[in-house]
């Protein structure tokens, strides 16, 4: 059997923090530093690192998907969201690393306070944007310290059996899947780039390099990045800056003659060649060294968002339908598996582990799983209550009656990225649950129904996901949907729903989750989450309007659903998807799913 | 009989356009300008200006709200936002003036486009805030222009009768009116201001002084602002730049002696001495000009928003009943309105002008209206299609059987502003007026009905009152809640509601309008408008919540109400709405209007 793509071994030892905190303060005394910042990124500021990258991981112990650290000679601090404030507590030696909150505080108000005069503070400036580093510079000056760029970075000297940088092979992501040609997306991004002013564009996301020149790879897990720096030309060509470990005669075709397979390591001396020239490059994800590369070569920069992210998010149409297909494909794993999972959870021997293992394997035996798109939430009672939670041996709880499990999970196939979230009771619900689970369902409806006019952002619909949680005091601190990528990654921008106002309107192919929830701490979590496709509607009237298209297709346990709390209207809407959900899957099925499938999906 | 508030006279008349860019022009020779930047706005940046700061009327006929010109050798233009683009065409003389869109374009998109280069271009810098400053500059930087600041405005030199600044008497707006000393609310915006580490803040805007002394006036129309300046010391003292004919003696002793009466003229030599302080101003309100001479004197600038403005906005108890009062007394006046239509219009012999005419009277008989709280719109048929809407004696339409009628108006009391619109149809409406008054309806019960978590902004909001016009390929151009001073501006910031992502969250005791509405070009217009305050909800979860509460009362049309249409949830809303209404008001009408008021409030 092959390797599991999800491993629940416990990622990491408070214990460690000590020797390698120490290891590290004595690197950065011999050279002349009083202090270091940690962030948990790569040189691509994705969420998606490589192990090379994961050195945040490495120092603290804290392994989730988004921190940083500051160590000064004398004192640490660690800073993760709300998501992470009880994990970071249980991973990290809060003695060495004082637990503060990434989005309040943060690294820079934190120097601000906490750095004395004189005090030379290093970072990789590989490691953080451009932006990151000016709001850094600005706090350390404050406090009168200097932020000092290292030409290497020193947990790297000190981290012994730091793994290499990834080499997996790149292959062509085909017309068949992609739906547009290499050559026409770099045409069309470089006239845009060149309308805008300038003879080059430097390109440092994975998603991006992927998408334009469509090629996919392995560097990192779950995500099928070949990671990359590429900078396009005016004139459509590409240098594709990828270590030739990851290339083949094939993909050296795919490329093509106007991509210019070079090596990593002449990225930077790339750069100096463009004095005098006008470069676009992002500075809220390029990394500062880029910028300060190109500020010292004499060119000009021009600060523009990365132009391949919106193009990417709005799929064409063979990528919809891949994905269409993949979430049939999808579906039909996952209804096996709740299946499997009504038929045994009862007997009181499952456990987190074992459902989520069960689960990987249904969806590896639709025989085109390349990856699951995320390490599965697999939660029992009170871990559902943590939206991010992620069991590991030690935390794996066995999965009893009458206690709700949430299962969060997702493919990558190559025709399509799933992601989706079912809740489920096993025995008999208490009347909250079900008045909660049916509220977060009445949300959720509001939101796949809306239908909407051009323009309109994701922030201005996500309170119709909360309403019926608000009308009982109530409501749930994450999102209600992320983008998600066409076989790359499961969260991507620029457009999300959420309460945070970002600009970016929803427009016609962009794939984004819907995914209200409610959590009870200690005691249970519920979230109900399918993607769905903004698609134009036929125009009636002088306005164009947009909808939803729900592409998520498993059933939705009834037995969590107080019927009576319906509308006329949504309990048409949970019908209708039910119906759906089953005509499509039926045949895909074996007999017993299939007539569990039927029972899942009656009216109500 | 009163001078009436409201007058119907022509405003302008676009043959005085030539002569009058003529003189100018001739000035700006003079001056060896090659052009010159004349907005719509006073030395303090509001949408309520004194007849002296009309110049862009003056010079270009245009008399709406907002807009700008621009004036250069052999052409000129002027720009209007989406609300005026049919009226700037009908006033001006567009031989002369160009218009163009203030949003999409704007003065300074126009400037780099058709400035040249060495051109000199004039500006008023008492007239433009310092961020706009900014940006003209750097427009005109392209262009290879200079912005110069002038130190007299040059239409003022060719403005024969132009009218003097305003000195209209200011008065205390005592605590029972205002509910808090004018000594508090100095001292806890300077300990504010300290905190942020200035030695002072200058304020520039009207309300923010008028709220911060607990003063009134009449300098401008329909909003009780007594124009001036003012610094408040981190010590709570205040100097205050005001005619001193605004003054008297009782208006010293409210004012106390921790506040200094100073002539206008001493504001700019009063800045000159912040040298070596650091001195709070708000970039997005204060005069461009205040800026400059705080920079030259070698001052530190602090920029920072306004900190009256959220104080302001957040009325406390006092203010709230006093709200709630003229708001009765309002309903009243509005209701005996209506009788009154619903008896004469059939007959088909009223106007806009004589409804409007006929309302204020109305409003008067109260015994306690101060002022109309804006230009009513009165808007038959198709003029109710134009949402600011100003009848004239030349656009006077009659009222007929089978229209519809909307008239958007309010009163200044001393208590209370208010700010309502309803929308009746004489005769019998269609199908399609019914549906789309239904839907309007139903968005505007979606607002006031929402319960929504503290830190919720109004962008956040706008979209459940759209959501039913949504569904039906409908929505309308306009924002759906502005906030509302008390006895102060009809518009106030910093909160509102609409697709604007403004970050202020709804916060307890702002007043904001919930006016969705629709618009048919040339065939009618439809809104329905209440004043809705935020409050806070008894805790029954630790989540604070929020629920808007609505003061406005008077009946909605039930001939417009297709009530299949609504939810039994709508129609309970509406029922009791209707109940309230008559119980508030039934006691203060006269016998007919009670008997009508019985029939509009009746269950439906």
């Amino acid at each position: 059997m092959d390797k599991p793509f999800q491993s629940y071994d416990d990622q990491s030892d408070a214990a460690t923090c000590a020797p390698r905190l120490a290891a590290l303060r004595g690197e950065l005394k011999q050279r002349g530093l009083n202090g270091f910042i940690v962030p948990r990124s790569d040189e691509h500021q994705g969420e998606y690192v490589p192990g090379r990258a994961e050195r945040l991981a490495w120092l603290t112990a804290f392994t989730g998907s988004a921190g940083s650290a500051v160590v000064l000679a004398d004192k640490a601090a660690v800073f993760v969201d709300g998501r992470y404030t009880l994990q970071v507590r249980a991973q990290t030696d809060t003695k060495l690393f004082e637990p503060r909150d990434l989005v309040t505080e943060g690294p820079a108000a934190w120097i601000e306070t906490n750095a004395a005069k004189g005090m030379k503070l290093g970072y990789d400036p590989w490691l953080h944007t451009a932006a990151a580093v000016e709001v850094l510079k600005k706090s350390a000056a404050k406090a009168g310290a200097e932020l000092v760029a290292c030409p290497s970075n020193p947990i790297d000297a000190v981290w012994s059996d730091q793994p290499p940088a990834p080499v997996a092979k790149a292959v062509a992501h085909g017309m068949a899947l992609a739906g547009e040609g290499a050559e026409a997306k770099r045409t069309r991004v470089a006239e845009e780039t060149k309308k805008k002013g300038a003879d080059a564009v430097v390109l440092t996301m994975p998603d991006s390099i992927c998408w334009l020149l469509n090629i996919r790879g392995a560097d990192v897990p779950h995500t099928p990045f070949a990671l990359s720096f590429a900078i396009l030309g005016a004139d459509g060509s590409t240098d594709l800056f990828m270590d030739e470990r990851k290339s083949s005669p094939e993909l050296l075709q795919h490329l093509g003659n106007s991509v210019r397979l070079r090596p990593p390591e002449e990225f930077s001396a790339a750069l100096d060649g463009f004095k005098g020239k006008t470069v676009a490059a992002d500075p809220g994800t390029g990394a500062s060294a880029i910028f300060d590369r190109l500020n010292s070569a004499g060119a000009k920069i021009l600060r523009l968002a990365d132009p391949c992210q919106l193009a990417k998010a709005c799929k064409n149409s063979v990528e919809l339908e891949g994905a269409r297909k993949a979430h049939i494909r999808d579906g039909a794993a996952l209804s096996r598996f709740l299946c499997w999972f009504a038929r045994e959870a009862p007997g009181g021997q499952l456990t987190e582990i074992s459902a989520s293992e069960t689960l990987e394997g249904f969806r590896k035996a639709s025989g085109s799983l390349s990856d699951l798109s995320f390490d599965s939430i697999s939660a029992a009672a009170g871990h559902a209550a943590s939206p991010h939670y992620r069991v590991t041996r030690s935390s794996n709880f066995p999965i009893k009656r009458d206690e709700i499990y949430l299962i969060d999970s997702g493919g990558q196939y190559p025709d399509g990225t799933t992601d989706v979230t079912r809740t489920i009771i096993v025995g008999k619900p208490t009347p909250e649950m079900k008045d909660r689970f049916t509220r977060v369902l009445k949300g959720h409806i509001a939101l796949a129904t809306v239908k909407f006019p051009e323009g309109t952002t994701g922030a201005a619909l996500d309170a119709f996901a909360r309403r019926p949680l608000w009308e009982a005091g109530l409501d749930y601190d994450h999102g209600t949907g992320h983008g998600v990528g066409s076989y790359l990654s499961v969260h991507e921008g620029p457009q999300n729903i959420s309460k945070r106002q970002i600009a970016q309107p929803l427009m016609p192919g962009m794939i984004v989750s819907n995914e209200p929830g409610y959590y009870k701490a200690g005691e249970y979590g519920i979230r109900i989450e399918n993607l769905i496709v903004v698609r134009e509607l036929p125009a009636t009237t002088d306005r164009k309007m947009m909808e939803f298209e729900t592409i998520t297709l498993a059933p939705i346990d009834l037995a969590l659903v107080e019927v009576s709390l319906l509308t006329e209207d949504e309990r048409g809407w949970l019908n209708a998807y039910h119906a759906r959900v089953r005509e499509k899957l039926e045949r895909l099925v074996d007999d017993e799913t299939r007539a569990w499938l039927v029972q899942a999906t009656k009216s109500v």
